[in-house]
């Protein structure tokens, strides 16, 4: 089916079919048939009940078989053992769309899982799309076209709006719709995705990017489920100008465990969702209502160039309480620049050189306040302003806020924080199109937000795996051992330590003295405790004697082992040891982790996580993002580290991603030494875990 | 002046005198003789005027000289210069108490601070008390009294409520009474501290600990000036069952150098004033709205023994977001008992062995909600309840909220998060009495502080302190070598490292080899550029030689240093290097600091301040908190470190706060040696800096 019938019959459908609509006012099944006629939905109607005549004064069918033609969107809320009979009715009709309310599906386990895929097969066959199951429909406010279940349509009236919602979660859905109304903000469409089963989170952003009354589209999220399409459609909304705007569940163990168990999903780790939403331009928000307030900041914006905010108050108080978030957040609050303070100077205004700009109650006079402002919107000291208004926005309303609406447009990202409770001051905002916060938290986390958005990252410059990926190609079994992962990873790019195998103590090997010797097994994992390591081995004879040992304990120890030989590796010191990764995230495909080694980065959680692969540009911000290597970034005129060749190794590792798909599911160099700068930096041990064949 | 006295005059004038009242109604300074009438005032009203004879209809005065008797309260709005003749005729009238609203004092520098100190010397010398300067004035809802500048006062009516507000920022006072108001929650009495010249925020706690009106006490902090005075009214509150809640400024360096400029004061470091408060059972909130929401949740209980909370809800999205901030907090979100789910089996109500209960659709029936929440209230397998509701609260508020308000009085705390938008259900709710909450991070913040409140611990057991005095006492300079500190820290009972000090390499030591060399001069801070250091000697044959070694090239090297011999110490190894520091903070007096060795501790900021001293339990929970100590609690079966030792180590050195008060102003072990489990500690090295003599 083309985009734009699909577009139609999903959010604007003329012709809607109600399948398992009651003929009982009282009954939930009701619902979407009173809410369509309430909000003032102008198509057919035909509700699909096997037992009524008539359901709310409308004709009733028994059956999507018998019912009209001409039906483009069917909401099923029949119970889910009934759902596969209805898929068929509807694919027989050629029904193009259904979001199918019922549950009992992929959420409740494997049987449900399977019947899931079965109406999938059933709908793809037949050309047919699905959203859900177990979701809760769509609402349309420009059409407009109410088709959902969810209680919050008892609402009077159904604000326009040009914030485009795709939620994972029906209820949440209903309660942003709810908040939104209740602060004038409002949203062009909604949709609930359920689980996912045909329609993704991604596709329908796709639909959103086409949608000529949204201008920025937000995505609640418990799951990534399909995270190609969702990249895609990230990036074509980018360069569409509009934001994309996700909060997502799964910053703490415990709601990854909720995700998992209340959708159905996999979960991945946050890390690696925040890799994602970084690569491809989706800027995340941490607070509830940053959902209802934060899109407003952010449309016809685009990704800040740096981290600098100028802010202006009448309540030094107040405007302290976001300052603080922002400082938290590592935001720049910077002062005015001597320019700024002499033109105002010039018109008798006196304000000084300090990093908030408190006018005091003076500032509540508008010429003033709208001065400062202007000022501060118009030079290229910051990238965006802070204005802070405290209790006149309570009482003088209409006073307080005109200086900040006669600013619009901005231009630069203005964001309004209202100190005392200002209800209609931040109505007037809303309407004139200015980013208005209620509390002092959203405020810093929507600013933290705007500040953290990049736009969408090129793929890396694809590099030359074929090395690589023959040597991937001929190992044998699912794991390799030291030896051969380190093959791999030089055949990457990534420089390593010299290292020889030796199968007899009498053999000799090129390598530069100091060496370290280590057994090779792939039945010994615990080497030191089974005797076979030595380092510090400073000559050919000394290495000699320590093989002959390493084997003779060896074969005491595990006389059952399979022994390859003996790995002699030049002894290397750095400035510092750090572990490098790669892994296939269940969310959202290869990512790489750096981190420095030992326990501590564990215990910090100290680790940068991105997409694979990263360009030598993102492996340069990796390494800037882990605070332990400051101790290699020049910290307290520390010596630096060889930061360049780390950047390149990093990269190198990361092309790991473009080996034949979904061959390496784990790869781990540990240590990574970095010598200082010029020293370059190697692999001294590593392992990489194969897909089983 | 007596207790009472003091809080009638301050709290509940029965006659206020407002100085510079304006006869404009327009004027700021006319508005509180205006919210006085507006909110119901009917005791005496004496407007003080120079030029008009009567102000908003009642009989002005020129000053307070000519002024009726009988005045228990000033207001003072004249401009600051004319402060100081307004306070003399205030003693000479014997006013008992006056609020300075003016500015121009300590808050603008030098010079208005000595005008502050001034005016204090007068009223203290007249027995009179003040708050202010630079504060918004005091507002008794009970009685009522508005007795305030704050245009918050426009409102139309004045809810009575339980909570006192003490507040550093007069607009921010405003702002919460009008976010208060809003939300149906009410307030006892409101007082802005101003500058604090005379009444600090802890002597009015102690005011509000005897208020039978104030059940909850709440303070909105920028700074600490009177610590003492604040933790004993704590205590006192908290023995009075009054939960006492701070938000304070200055978590970030950003918002501290404001707070420094705004209120004229010196900030202390985040950390101390968390220390602060966690000695002394305040508890702190993080977020504005906390301070509206929070105190409800508060009211009537005790310190938590631990952190469970069981979580109960209609809709998974909607729990979700506050559990996810919940995981963040690190508290445990408890899944309900086997006896729990057979309890509600009994009933025909099925629920799973999860860690959040989702009773999803059939949860909006009112028997069911009410069978769960009582269930969890109920049993002892968690220490708070929340209860999330989803749609049903927009729209059915009664019906909705019906369970939870039956719940009260609830046996254990419950909070209670409204997922829509159900401005009416929050009402009901409130006026039950019931923690509600508009917002997930909000909620969370308000739990999370919940389960970080601490009942007020004890002074820790004073230590000997004569031995280690003495030592001080005789000390020469500002600043002690590392040995004589060392000899110090001795004397409180920590182990050190064992060292004699040689003057020629001749000498022999009693110390166990190998043992470290260093040079020892009060010129030298580099000792190993200076060539003044060798270590790993194993004889004394060898220490002969280093010796001899150091004296010279420290001699060829710094020939100006004064040289006080060399130190010998035993090498001491361990399973970790720690930092012990002590420090006078500014705000909130002398605190231990523990954290690693090295640059890890302040790149990652990872260290555990507490308040000096402190007892043996709270070193012990010292050394849990620190994260990078993990490699010595047992992480991932790595061997244990001596932490009983290291524990009584910590509480040792922190007697120092013990010693001749301010004598010791910095203090430091670096590094603390902690050896494995039953092989103790040592103090390597270390520095003293005494107060100029």
């Amino acid at each position: 089916m083309s985009n734009s019938k699909l577009a139609r019959a999903l959010l604007a459908p003329r012709s809607v079919a109600l399948v398992g609509a009651s003929a009982d006012p009282s009954k939930n099944t009701a619902r979407p048939q009173r809410y369509l006629r309430a909000h003032g939905y102008t198509g057919s109607i035909i509700p699909i009940n096997n037992t009524a005549a008539e359901c709310l004064g409308e004709t009733a069918y028994a059956s999507i078989e018998v019912a009209p033609e001409g039906i483009e969107h069917a909401l099923i809320m029949v119970p889910g053992r009934h759902v596969l009979g209805v898929i068929e009715q509807c694919v027989r009709r050629s029904i193009p769309v259904a979001s199918i309310y019922s549950d009992g599906f992929a959420e409740t386990g494997d049987e449900g899982r399977k019947l899931q895929e079965r109406i999938v097969e059933i709908a793809r066959a037949g050309g047919m799309r699905l959203t859900g199951p177990n979701c809760m429909g769509m609402i349309n406010t420009h059409m407009p076209c109410a088709l959902s279940i969810n209680a919050v349509l008892d609402i009077d009236t159904l604000n326009k709006g040009s914030v485009g919602l795709v939620s994972q979660s029906g209820s949440v859905m209903g309660a942003l719709l709810s908040r939104g109304q209740a602060r004038g903000v409002g949203f062009s469409k909604l949709v609930s995705v359920g689980n996912e089963c045909d329609l993704s989170v991604g596709e329908i952003v796709d639909i959103l990017v086409d949608d000529a009354d949204t201008r920025v589209i937000l995505l609640f999220l418990e799951t990534i489920r399909k995270p190609d399409a969702l990249a895609a459609a990230a990036r074509r909304a980018h360069t569409a100008g509009k934001p994309v705007i996700a909060y997502k569940l799964g910053r703490s163990e415990v709601a990854r465990e909720l995700a998992a168990s209340h959708t159905g999903a996999m979960t991945g780790s946050d890390d690696s969702a925040n890799a994602f939403f970084r690569r491809h331009g989706i800027v995340r928000v941490d607070t509830m209502e940053a959902m209802i307030e934060a899109p407003q900041l952010l449309i016809g914006a685009q990704p800040p160039q740096a981290k600098r905010i100028a802010v202006l108050t009448t309540t030094g108080g107040g405007a302290a309480m976001v300052v603080d978030g922002l400082g938290r957040l590592g935001l720049d609050v910077v002062p005015p620049t001597d320019r700024i303070i002499q033109n105002l100077a010039a018109q008798n205004i006196r304000i000084q050189k300090t990093s908030l700009t408190d006018l005091t109650m003076a500032g509540t006079r508008k010429e003033i306040y709208s001065a400062v402002l202007g000022e501060l919107l118009h030079s290229d000291h910051c990238d965006a302003v802070l204005a802070v208004v405290g209790s006149s926005s309570q009482f003088q309303p209409q006073h307080a806020v005109e200086p900040i609406v006669c600013a619009m447009p901005a231009p630069k990202p203005m964001a309004v924080f209202l100190v005392p409770d200002a209800v209609q001051s931040l109505d007037l905002l809303h309407k004139a199109g200015v980013a208005a916060f209620r509390t002092p938290e959203v405020c810093a986390d929507a600013l933290a937000a705007f500040f953290s958005w990049r736009t969408p990252q090129p793929d890396a410059a694809i590099g030359d795996v074929r090395a690589a990926q023959t040597l991937l190609s001929s190992a044998a079994g699912s794991r390799l051992n030291e030896y051969a992962a380190c093959a791999v990873f030089e055949a990457l790019g990534v420089p390593i330590a010299n290292t020889r195998i030796i199968r007899t103590p009498a053999e000799t090997v090129d390598v530069r003295f100091p060496v370290a010797a280590k057994i090779l097994s792939p039945d010994i994992l615990h080497k030191t405790e089974a005797g076979g390591v030595a380092i510090n081995i400073g000559t050919p004879a000394e290495l000699y004697a320590e093989a002959q040992g390493i084997f003779e304990r060896v074969r005491a120890s595990r006389p059952e082992a399979r022994i390859d030989g003996i790995l002699v590796q030049e002894m290397k010191k750095g400035r510092a040891e750090l572990i490098l990764g790669y892994q296939c995230d269940p969310q959202v495909g290869p990512v790489i982790v750096l981190g420095v080694g030992g326990t501590l980065a564990e215990v910090y959680r100290d680790f940068c996580v991105r997409l694979a692969p990263v360009s030598i540009e993102e492996a340069r911000e990796m390494i800037e993002q882990v605070k332990g290597l400051a101790s290699i970034r020049g910290y307290r005129g520390q010596p630096k580290g060889d930061l360049e060749a780390l950047a390149c190794a990093v990269a190198r590792f990361s092309l790991l991603a473009q080996t034949a798909q979904g061959a390496v599911i784990e790869a781990e160099i540990n240590p990574l030494i970095v010598g200082a700068e010029g020293e370059g930096v190697a692999a001294v041990d590593g392992l990489i875990e194969l897909a089983r064949h």
